[in-house]
């Protein structure tokens, strides 16, 4: 009777069904770096390589490497839209208008490349490496995980019947609504969404940020993926990540301009950027270090993200250094975003709140939690730790010290030299499960 | 792009959603009832009646008189299609064929019809009365109770946003799906889906049998609703009901007729049907009057079903009067239907395994569990307690005493006569909730 004939045709003949629907599909973040990079370091080179971290998951045993590059090749033939460009040129960011310049984004329109790639199968794993100018490269760190991250999740899916798909799905739902009837409890909590690059697939997350939107309210404060942002009028979310110090610290020429390198970064971007997107990464060579060793003008930025300290720990630190340097914690924020999930919120809020503003960064174990909800028990749709990490600007070996010694990259000895540099200590945190 | 205009035109103009959608949407039990009636009474003229047992449900306030009735009379213009009743014809019904006559088969397909109705509302209830023949009249009953409870089910449904609503369908999976899983932990469990008058809809109906199917392989015995057989290649279940006795219980012409017509009803069924069929429910006028009283020949039928003593009193009653009567109980069955969940149907089924074949008939709280399940904490789509019974039988009053003193329906003199003649005693049981 009431068949669409050509959504049947079309659906048992499609070539491919995209991950990566517009180039917009990335988080907010890429788009203030990938403006900062183009803005000060155009000509730099770098390489780049998604990792898995989860080894127990032999992920090249699940996705077909042909059906990853296809995807890829998709996102490569994307361009920026009109409407896109227009709205990243008139839209509010953070309270303000025409954060980015007009000639970025005549360049990101016209002339915005991604690079080449290569993608090999090693020991069951897959790598993808980037390599090619900073501005084409950066930007694949969201699609690439996002795509290995999605593909998995297809793998996994094509072994269910239609029946126990619809149970997969209400159980995560419900999972997911669970969660949500926990956070209403606490009206004044504040979260972003914060999961693209290791959500389960695109449909979910944006299934995902509407279902917190009818639930919490204002208690969302927006998400991180800029394409959602774009499609359903919410607020952009991020700053900067640990790619701008690593890359910096690689460029220092000497053991002195490698240390100043992490608050150099901070005077670059603050020529760029002001207000809410002052939010430093104090974790790249180790907090304690950083905070100890700033100077006086960088207690007055707006505030920190934690990503691999015990949030309880550093947020501590955190408004402890800022008392000491005569600054109000109060006026400041305090972002976690290191594998939350719900209990870790609610507590955080209720440890934090009065004394500092206090914002949850939610990211896989939001929009990739599908924990117990396999009908038939199996792990196989389980968040892995998928990273995208520089593994060498202009031509040398790039660094991260971390505050969890599990978090580190870079060669043996470029850490042993960094470690000497910042007098950190490599501390074991918690084991690494997102 | 992919637009089904017909689809779209059709959907914001159509006239009526039908909640019954073929005369084989009922419980197998009302066609072999049917047939009985066809054959043995086809002169009786009765009258019958929807009511709301869950007085604190005021449900005119929720469903528009208008639009059940618009139901009521897509249900009175159906006829049994030509396909259907070739398949009552070649079907085996519990391991035998031809279980319906050619002539019964040929009035179904050409003279079946259902009765007038009068639909009224009274103290916020909605009262719905059948009058006619008793073979126009009977299948009203399982059409009529699906239909009010659908409608209830719509009228909460409209309130939802299309989020909620999916939040909504998304527990109630989960809930469905949580029952599954405890009871695939005991393989030789048996349970037939008797929801169909009290169901969510028609289509929730036909996803928890699929699920059920999927989930719980040959522990599903099969379903009470003949369309859902028919249409999914499943076991019809089911045998006869209260209506019977009550009836032939209100055609006796003195008391002594009265006390014997509770058996009368079982030679004139056995005349009909045998083997599964012999089913008997002796709780109308009491089960303990009705064992003691039994003839011999009573303790040879294959099973009893209770439906409103504790079960696990009843089941133990009856495999005592079975050893009492020379008979194998390890060879009879037992079927309980009283408003079961899972955790009584486990319990039930400890309790009775390797002591007589135990089977549950799982009704609403299968088909029509939502509680805890509305996004925003409302009971609207809770069950309720809706029944039709038979008010009058040529013109006098039917009457059914019950285990349950809170199910008994009469007027009060007629019950006071009744239980004089059974000897039965009224007990107070359980709350009625569904």
């Amino acid at each position: 009777m009431n068949v669409n004939f050509a959504e049947r045709a079309h659906n048992h003949n499609w070539k491919l069904d995209p991950i990566v629907r517009s180039l917009l599909d990335t988080d907010f973040y890429k788009l203030l770096m990938l403006q900062f990079i183009w803005k000060n370091f155009p000509k730099i080179h770098v390489t780049s390589e998604v990792t898995n971290r989860t080894v127990s998951v032999r992920l090249s045993e699940h996705i077909p490497i042909a059906m990853l590059v296809d995807q890829m090749e998709h996102v490569r033939g994307l361009r920026f839209r009109r409407s896109e460009i227009i709205w990243l040129a008139g839209n509010t960011f953070y309270g303000t208008r025409s954060i980015f310049e007009p000639a970025f984004l005549e360049w990101l329109e016209r002339d915005f490349r991604l690079s080449d790639y290569t993608v090999t199968e090693h020991d069951g794993q897959i790598v993808v490496r980037f390599e090619g100018l900073w501005t084409e490269v950066t930007m694949w760190e969201v699609y690439g995980l996002a795509l290995v991250s999605e593909m998995k999740t297809r793998a996994a899916l094509s072994t269910l019947s239609e029946l126990e798909l619809d149970v997969l799905y209400a159980q995560a739902k419900t999972k997911l609504w669970e969660k949500m009837e926990r956070l209403r409890e606490v009206p004044e909590i504040r979260i972003s969404e914060f999961g693209t690059r290791r959500r389960h697939s695109f449909l979910w997350q944006e299934y995902v940020v509407e279902v917190m939107r009818m639930a919490l309210g204002p208690s969302l404060s927006g998400t991180s993926n800029t394409f959602l942002a774009y499609k359903h009028d919410l607020e952009a979310m991020g700053t900067n990540a640990h790619e701008l110090p690593m890359a910096m610290a690689a460029l220092a020429n000497d053991d002195e301009e490698l240390h100043a390198s992490q608050y150099r970064v901070l005077e670059l971007w603050q020529k760029s950027y002001g207000g809410e997107l002052l939010i430093m990464l104090p974790d790249t060579f180790g907090t304690t270090q950083f905070l100890a060793g700033a100077p006086d003008w960088v207690a007055d930025w707006t505030g920190q993200r934690c990503d691999s300290k015990d949030p309880f720990v550093a947020g501590d630190e955190y408004v402890a250094w800022l008392t000491e340097r005569g600054r109000d914690a109060k006026k400041k924020r305090l972002i976690a975003s290191d594998g939350l999930d719900v209990e870790d919120i609610l507590r955080l809020h209720e440890y934090f709140h009065g004394r500092i503003r206090f914002s949850a960064g939610w990211g896989t174990l939001l929009t990739n939690d599908f924990r117990g909800c396999h009908p038939r028990g199996e792990t196989a749709l389980e968040p892995i730790s998928l990273v995208c990490k520089l593994m060498t600007v202009g031509g040398r070996p790039a660094v991260k010290l971390s505050d969890n010694a599990r978090k580190s990259t870079g060669p043996v000895e470029e850490i042993a030299r960094y470690r000497r540099v910042f007098g950190s200590v490599a501390v074991m945190g918690a084991l690494v499960t997102v």
